[in-house]
């Protein structure tokens, strides 16, 4: 076997392994492993990967679970779970299904004693799915454009938001108390800030009631009588009854991708989870990178989790992972090294590829198609340029979503 | 002392002890250290550090050097050295003074035994400095600025002028044979391309009479008949007689970076001796490092070495280094890191400042002084932003040249 087909084969390995490691199910297994529950048990599932999540945790619990509801995406139920309520309801834009849905949970959690437990799977897509509004629809959707009309940060967005939802900004955790609440949250944001995952339903908020008031003074918002008093009540600022487990996070992506290489005899280095400049420049970056250690006697992977920005230049096709992969080409011709990155949702850019995979051949094969490495990044045409040199990772659909994870093989 | 004095003082202590580590002076001391030489030995330096890199070698080896010369640029003689031939001659334009320097210092190493020794001492400059063209001046300016209008490449120009000289290409190494020689060679090129420094007089040349020919062709270039006799005859492909030691390279840089930050405590992480992205985002990659490990529990310190580029986007005033180190001011606020870039030479972009120096407390400094930091770079001034944030790293000109190096300090 020569060097690219053994680099390429840790690449696939290591990327089928670490994808797995932060599926919803592994993710949802790893957080309730080992735990012991009292009294009565509800779950709530929100979110575009609730209804595996739901199964998850299905399949450990089993009949322990007295009551289950999954509030999910429009074609995301794959059939049935034990005794659970099944809701398919609105994404990105909420309808009257996410806010029966979520009704009927808060029904569920009402009435509970302190022995009892919420069990709260969720995740991305769950701020749409997972809202029962304290304003008319109409008036929601009214805010909603001003805000955006307005430019308004997406933070002062959610600061106002908060306050006219019933759920959101910890209020859903309020309204299962003096139930327990343990919350399994599978994070697809750089960082994790827990209060804007679904604007937090089960998160002490941060905000103020004079910040809301703020926002609207500063962009001259026209708001009814009831939404100002809305802005006037105070989210939660402490709440006793809540755990929260972030799960499923690229942390975690980055560190199964660790043990994945690892596994196959490199000394992994995590560089960072919170990667976020361009994607050309960090494959240029991690290039250099696995330019210096290429040929030093060591084994190494170098790992970079997060999720760059592709500088728009030309009118190709592309996604941000094969970007990054491509720019490293140059840096590693010839060298006994490999650089790739994927989606870990399986999907880059409007393609039907991952992610990209170069190494030291890959430049030469570019050469050898006829194509010009700087006119193809110009172009952001990485998608055709790495199908011609076989550098395109092709793993579908895998279910999860925790941002992206770029690797650096140094084969010794 | 509080966090952000202690890291701003640990990046003093590195930034002074890794660019005294790579001095001219020091890197030569290194190079000769422990060596012991038969027979006569020639002395001869050239290029902008050879008066320090010469001195460095008489503190050492005293009246053991036969006999010396030092071809300079000028200005750049500081005194006498022992009984040495000190010559100061044009740079970046090569003149009278550069080829009477270069044949007379052909001269000192002619009628040499095999037990002899030429110690050869090339920095930065070398190119013009040590120089003795086969072709008229004239002819040779004229050629030069044909390739120049064509838009040929530094490596095709290089190809055709060094037959067109008496020293490069290889061609001083075989004008000293019989007689050994050992050369140090001060890098200021990332990757240390040896043939590419100087043209390098000592280094087995790869490029071939067929390559000089099709550069002419391929642009049609207009030479005399005896410049074209020149072109056909070959340079050395192997030279028995040669030991040729890089010294002072940017991964020398790093080394001595890692030691200065294992003395301090920090463990060292070597990330790259090639940097080469842009400006801004390496800064953006840098400081997503540091906020990763921020708090961790390690002491750390990831290096990269080489020489990013700054796209320029406003008018500003700043430097590469500056600019790096601002970029990465937003993801390490409020953490117990520091991100830092410094150029080895004591001048970063058209300013007094070496480089750059954030922490966990700059971002909260500039909007204390009224500043934006997307504006700022936007505008590409990083200097004044820098300045009133505390960050401006001054060392003064040190007299050495192995590009940049930029530094993640995580405090634990």
């Amino acid at each position: 076997m020569d060097m690219r087909t053994s680099l390429r084969r840790d690449a696939q390995t290591i990327i089928a392994g670490a994808i797995a490691a932060v599926s919803p199910e592994e993710a949802v297994k790893r957080a309730l492993r080992g735990r012991t529950f009292l009294g009565r048990l509800v779950l709530v599932a929100a979110g575009k990967a609730a209804w595996s999540m739901a199964r998850a945790a299905h399949e450990m619990l089993k009949e322990r679970v007295d009551t289950g509801i999954v509030i999910t995406k429009y074609g995301h139920v794959m059939g049935p779970i034990g005794e659970y309520e099944l809701i398919e309801a609105g994404h990105p834009v909420p309808d009257g299904n996410s806010f029966a849905g979520t009704t009927r949970a808060l029904e569920l959690v009402g009435g509970l004693t302190p022995e009892d437990t919420v069990i709260f799977l969720l995740s991305g897509g769950g701020s749409a799915l997972f809202e029962v509004p304290l304003v008319s629809e109409q008036e929601l959707r009214d805010i909603t454009n001003q805000l955006l009309a307005c430019g308004a940060e997406i933070r002062e967005m959610n600061t106002v938001r908060k306050r006219l939802s019933a759920v959101k900004g910890g209020r859903f955790a309020l309204a299962c108390a003096p139930a327990r609440v343990y919350s399994v949250i599978l994070s697809d944001i750089i960082g994790d800030p827990l209060d804007m995952i679904a604007s937090g339903p089960t998160v002490p908020d941060k905000s103020t009631c004079a910040e809301a008031m703020a926002v609207v003074k500063k962009y001259g918002l026209v708001l009814s009588e009831h939404a100002l008093e809305l802005l006037a009540q105070e989210t939660p600022k402490e709440l006793f009854n809540v755990e929260n487990a972030v799960t499923g996070s690229v942390r975690e992506l980055c560190e199964a991708t660790g043990r994945e290489c690892s596994a196959l005899g490199y000394e992994p280095v995590i560089l960072t989870d919170t990667l976020s400049c361009q994607a050309r420049e960090a494959g240029s970056f991690l290039g250099s990178v696995a330019r210096t250690h290429a040929g030093g006697g060591r084994k190494l992977a170098f790992i970079a989790g997060g999720e760059t920005v592709v500088k728009l230049t030309g009118h190709g096709l592309g996604g941000r992972n094969q970007e990054l992969a491509l720019a490293a080409a140059e840096e590693i011709a010839g060298l006994d090294c490999a650089v790739f990155s994927v989606g870990s949702d399986g999907t880059d850019g409007p393609t039907d590829a991952a992610g990209g995979y170069v190494d030291g051949g890959t430049l030469s094969a570019l050469k050898a198609a006829g194509l010009d490495l700087h006119t193809v990044l110009e172009d952001n045409d990485a998608y055709h340029a790495l199908k011609a040199a076989d550098g395109l990772i092709i793993t579908g659909p895998t279910g999860t979503n925790v941002n992206d994870v770029a690797v650096v093989l140094v084969n010794g």
